[in-house]
């Protein structure tokens, strides 16, 4: 049996009244194999000093809204407005720098593992 | 080294003039675990009496105008439209039947291996 179609855009789940500060993280796909995410962000950024470091690969979409994605040893803020989407290697550490103040942003993620890694992630 | 991020939305590798009946296919992530492929149809449908039948799971997003899917021994259509997103089981026969002709139809999938399947898909 098939589920119903459920919406990215959908504000069902998203953090009431869009508070700043809050995140919404909705797992889509949860398989030894690959986790597909949906995040929604309300002006948030990683906490000061915090990196995320990821034995696994992560390729991540902005859906709406817009975000800056800061890289160790890159100078520049990588700013990713809506339909931009990027790969992030494992361990390659990064942090988010901003999200958009005016609007929800909606990140989509896949998460999956590394050629040299095993499963599970 | 980091690539710069693509736009799921940018027309550089769309068919050219949108012509209907041309799909344009990107992969966006190729590895042994998962495939995240972007998809444009332009008015596309399935060849008539041909279904998608594949051994592996598919999780797949419209992000821009809408389509119809048809399950094997579904009585009814499934529309999909900007932001519906749905996961299709291993080995559940489906096809399109109909995307819209007014504008371009962009989907994203995401390909990985069922439950009991082996790698690579």
């Amino acid at each position: 049996m098939l589920s119903p179609p459920g919406n990215l855009f959908d504000s069902d789940s998203r953090s009431a009244g869009q508070t700043l500060g809050k995140e919404d993280f909705a797992v889509l796909v949860d398989s030894p194999h690959v986790k597909v995410e949906r995040i929604v962000s309300n002006g948030d950024a990683s906490p000061p000093g915090f990196w995320y470091d990821q034995p696994w690969a992560e390729w991540v979409a902005v859906l709406a809204g817009s975000a800056g994605l800061a890289f160790e040893n890159e100078p520049e803020v990588m700013v990713l407005r809506v339909g931009d989407h990027i790969l992030i290697p494992p361990r390659k550490r990064h942090r988010v720098e901003w999200t958009d103040k005016r609007c929800a942003t909606i990140w989509l993620a896949v998460h999956y593992p590394g050629p040299s890694q095993s499963l599970p992630i």
